[in-house]
């Protein structure tokens, strides 16, 4: 391994390419290319280097990672120096240039915190925010995403959950809300295709590089996903998923979604994850109900029941969950009782009936009755023919 | 109409026989046959008579009821005049003599609040609670009820419904937890065969007089609950269940259930009015989730989301909202996330590989990937050629 050296002259060579705006601004492409870098060495979520570039700058940060000594109040000196012997054994010139040239040949864009296509609710992840983003497709729409809705579940799904999760997808796309998703076999891909669809915003997110579509069989998925909206990830090129790079990746899913809704998930799906990385971050979470005898609908119930995940049945369910109004809560018809119904009751649609023959049949008082016959009349509910009365025949349901 | 008139020597003959204890008592032997004279004047849920029963017992509360002038703090004079104009209809001597009668022929219990098989629960309806019960079958078993579960739903119900009803009663039933219900065609007939399936106690709630088994196509499980259980309503002998009824006979249910399961419900189901009843009371309502598409399901997931209601798959999960222990909220697995994920990742089962190739891989720190292999070691996951590691043929599941 030949040791990665900086120099601040390879910055425009090595992302100037790649990047959506401030290309002619040279401090910022400096600082894209020490990002670049940075995402090289690092794996997802790594709070330690998060803090440093924070605070110091992803250039200066860089230079404090591979010197000696301290840096103040920064990061702790314990955690700097695990950091450094993380970071250190990755610092490799041949690697880098590999990651970096595979982006520009494959076309993608590399997107920071500094660009305007950025997506601000990633900031909520603190430090262990993404250093950068690389972007195949759309780079801007990431910078609309807000609100968006990430739709997840099992891989081993059920027709019934791709099924509403193609419609969920399909209904809220419609309405321009970007969904975000995984691009993984059973919901997530229902997901997408359902935006796809109706030509809506979708995002992918990946555990490895972007450079290498993941699963296989969602290759020519994860193109068409990329021709109309975003395939996304916090890997350089060249690197493979792996079990943590998934369970990181669902931290950027929950973080983009303004709330997650999992569709079906069983006891140990991948999803459950997601849905924890949303509830860390305080995103609601929406779980879709199934039958209990459906193993997968177990996780789904379990966030019901214990994450306090709120039930979702309908798009404008979900789209309620994400704040956008939607119908609101209504009594359910029949829940609560009144008089009314005990005079209704005591009515013929055949006979007549007089107002003492309804007191002793309601047991409700002569006068109740008379007011109530009236209320009824108005509604064309009831007909008297003078003293008595009946149910009218098109009396209207209740 | 012939007025009924009281007599302190009718009461022995007219309920004497209805009585499970206390027939030997005089004076409780007149309150009740003054309590079942009130069954006969009232609709259920009369408070004016409930509140005037609490305050001056069951006989002089009818005296008031049927003179003239006030009852001081009692009840407001406008409504005892109310009530009274409600009351004085029904005062007929023939049809309470009919209705205790068909009582004494059919074998009826006549069940007070004197009495220790009173269903205490009743007692948080207030002045709303029943006057008395009539019980066919098991009196004493009203007096075990606590816990007791309500299992209701929707007459139109599914497979699906049914054969969760009639699971959830039987393996509640079978640990001597009472399972009430309104004996209705659906979900409720199949929470009551569950229950009966495994000799475990039951409660069927009549909206009408319980000579009158109802739904009629149900007249053989009903005597299947009278046998076995015990069929219980509050109105006389001989009255038929109106739409009123069935709304007041769920607050029975309600109450008389520690806590209410809605199995399957349309939006418009009665079991929703049975569960506002116990909302009310405080009890805990439970929902069985089913598939969005399913419209017997629609108003479970309406109390799912609108009322807090609790989500319940199995029957230990109704045994928790019970309050009766069960196995108590764990974290789905795979839910949170741990550094060793990347060392597991990091491994192969085929190539053997040293700690700073597993450095670089995993982007764990040297030293920290040691620690981690220790412990990975001591569960067998991993083994070790002495300076190289790999996962282990068994390695066990994560």
């Amino acid at each position: 391994m030949s040791r990665f050296r900086w120099c601040d002259d390879d910055a425009d060579a090595a992302v100037g390419p790649l990047l959506v705006d401030g290309a002619d601004d040279a401090e910022r492409v400096r600082d894209a290319y020490a990002r670049a870098v940075w995402s090289c060495l690092l794996e997802p979520g790594d709070g330690v280097a998060g803090a440093l570039i924070a605070a110091l700058g992803p250039l200066e940060a860089l230079r404090v990672a591979f010197s000696t000594g301290g840096v103040g109040d920064v990061v702790a000196a314990r955690q700097l120096e695990e950091g450094r012997a993380r970071w250190q054994p990755r610092l490799d010139a041949d690697a880098i240039a590999f990651a970096l040239g595979t982006a520009r040949s494959v076309g993608l864009h590399l997107v920071t915190p500094d660009d305007g296509a950025w997506p601000r609710s990633l900031d909520d992840l603190g430090p262990h925010a993404p250093i950068c983003l690389w972007v195949r497709g759309d780079a801007h729409l990431l910078g609309r995403l807000d609100p968006a809705v990430a739709i997840v579940g099992a891989r081993a799904a059920t027709a019934y959950g791709e099924d509403i999760a193609a419609e969920f997808a399909a209904s809220l796309a419609g309405r321009g809300i970007a969904v975000v998703s995984g691009a993984a076999y059973g919901i997530d891909g229902a997901a997408h295709r359902g935006a796809l669809a109706v030509e809506g915003p979708t995002v992918a997110l990946l555990a490895g590089g972007v450079d290498r579509p993941y699963p296989a069989g969602h290759s020519d998925l994860i193109d068409r996903i990329a021709h109309a909206g975003a395939v996304v990830g916090e890997l350089p090129c060249g690197l493979a998923p792996t079990r943590w790079r998934f369970l990181q990746r669902n931290r950027l899913i929950a973080a983009l979604g303004s709330a997650t809704v999992v569709v079906e998930a069983g006891t140990r799906s991948g999803s459950l994850n997601t849905a924890g990385h949303a509830a860390e971050l305080g995103r609601p979470i929406g779980a879709v109900p199934g039958p209990v005898t459906s193993g997968s609908s177990a996780g789904c119930h379990r966030l019901l029941r214990e994450f306090d995940a709120r039930c979702v049945t309908t798009a404008d369910e979900v789209a309620e969950l994400l704040g956008l109004g939607g119908s609101g809560p209504g009594l359910p018809e029949g829940m609560w009782t009144d008089e009314s119904t005990r005079v209704a009751d005591a009515l013929s649609s055949r006979v007549w009936r007089d107002i003492d023959d309804l007191a002793r049949r309601s047991g409700v008082a002569p006068d109740q009755i008379r007011a109530r016959l009236g209320l009824l009349a108005l509604s064309g509910a009831v007909e008297s023919d003078g003293s008595r009365w009946r149910r009218a025949a098109s009396r209207p349901r209740r």
